[in-house]
């Protein structure tokens, strides 16, 4: 834990907070803080700052909150992915909220299998923790938004505009010669401050038709070279090669 | 499974192969494979090819295989990293191998616990089957050379440099302003085959002592912007901005 995240209602005017729980096992166990030492502190949504520790219980901490002005700029990068199986997708929340995305827009696509659909990993109270600790890891507050399509031509046509306002529009494509950097680079030229789309397919990739709905809607294709990645592997290098290169 | 791999006696000088067991499993069940297609193959450590397959029965199929005369060139890339919790390590292995790493050389250090040696996630039994499974994944016949090293000190002072001769010797520093793919460009220039050894340290960081003995080994530090992400991320980001770099 590298920033302490509070709710936005739980510091009042004074900049007084308790904080108990695990976060205040942590400080304690993990951290030993003392008092007068300071910790990074944010408002989930809200900005930073730093939290002087006043004094230190059994199980609680007493914090002295100073916050910056403003928020965090949100990520510029948006992740459309298909929908993983249950397990890759449990392990991908934190790391995607670690490495930085605004938007998780999940989809359905021909070789994604109905059933993944049914789990709980993708209910609000499973996967917001998760963020939260990937967050909690990066130091940010900017909570990723997420959605999830079970159309995706409707999604891709009709929705997907209003959600992201990306310039640069990827996909990964195993075949492709272009390379992750390059298509940011290029694709941002005079437009410095703008954002990314990246789509990355579901494990037998993409069929023809999501293909051409994708091309038809302004996605490059980008490779990563020779090496076939599974998709989980590929979505976490392909954030770091366009973090990298908007940095 | 992108390339069915063999073990380096498995095929005959007539070129013929009779695969049962799971590798075959997968070609009847999922792959779906009828007489006359073909699929790719490769011998660890030696050639990869195409293989014709010439039967299929209900648990077994018979393959004639072409190989190429040299095996792939291995990666360039040798990984230099503290040992990490056995739960991390066993994800680790498939997704190190399909990113491509010649040697994974794991360390101890201050902030590695003691009790992350004894786990057989660290025994050839468990972790080889793993790295295959990487090598499948990214179509590479190379096994990454895998060592096991207690003490940090000896293995940086006396060990490493006949282990890797990378060139380019960078560690992951979240506080450092240089880029992977900077360093790893300017690091090779005039030499643009030389290899690249890539450091991560434990999950809070080397020491002050560990840091000035790879300093004094020619280790550059290079950061990843303003997000801290867990080692395992970070390692991932950090392979695949080198080997992008290596492009």
């Amino acid at each position: 834990m590298n920033i302490v995240l509070l709710e936005p209602g739980e510091l009042g005017a004074d900049r007084h907070l308790r904080l108990a729980g695990p976060r205040a096992a942590h400080l304690v166990n993990v951290l030993d803080v003392k008092p007068g030492q300071t910790v990074r502190v944010g408002v989930l949504e809200g900005p930073r700052g730093l939290a002087t520790v006043e004094s230190v219980g059994a199980t609680s901490v007493l914090l002295r909150c100073d916050l910056e002005a403003e928020p965090p700029a949100r990520p510029r990068v948006d992740l459309l992915l298909a929908l993983p199986r249950p397990k890759v997708m449990r392990r991908l929340w934190a790391q995607l909220a670690a490495l930085g995305v605004s938007r998780i827009v999940l989809t359905n696509a021909a070789r994604v299998e109905r059933p993944y659909f049914d789990t709980h990993v993708l209910a609000p109270e499973c996967y917001t923790p998760l963020l939260i600790e990937g967050l909690q890891q990066a130091r940010d507050t900017r909570l990723p938004q997420v959605s999830i399509h079970r159309q995706f031509k409707v999604l891709v046509e009709d929705e997907l505009d209003a959600m992201s306002d990306a310039v640069v529009r990827l996909v990964a494509d195993p075949g492709a010669d272009a390379r992750a950097g390059e298509a940011v680079r290029s694709g941002l030229e005079g437009n410095s401050g703008a954002r990314v789309l990246l789509a990355v397919g579901p494990e037998g990739g993409w069929n023809a038709f999501e293909l051409r709905l994708l091309d038809a809607h302004g996605f490059r294709h980008i490779g990563m070279g020779p090496r076939t990645l599974r998709t989980d592997t590929a979505c976490l290098a392909l954030l770091a090669l366009v973090h990298d290169a908007l940095a």
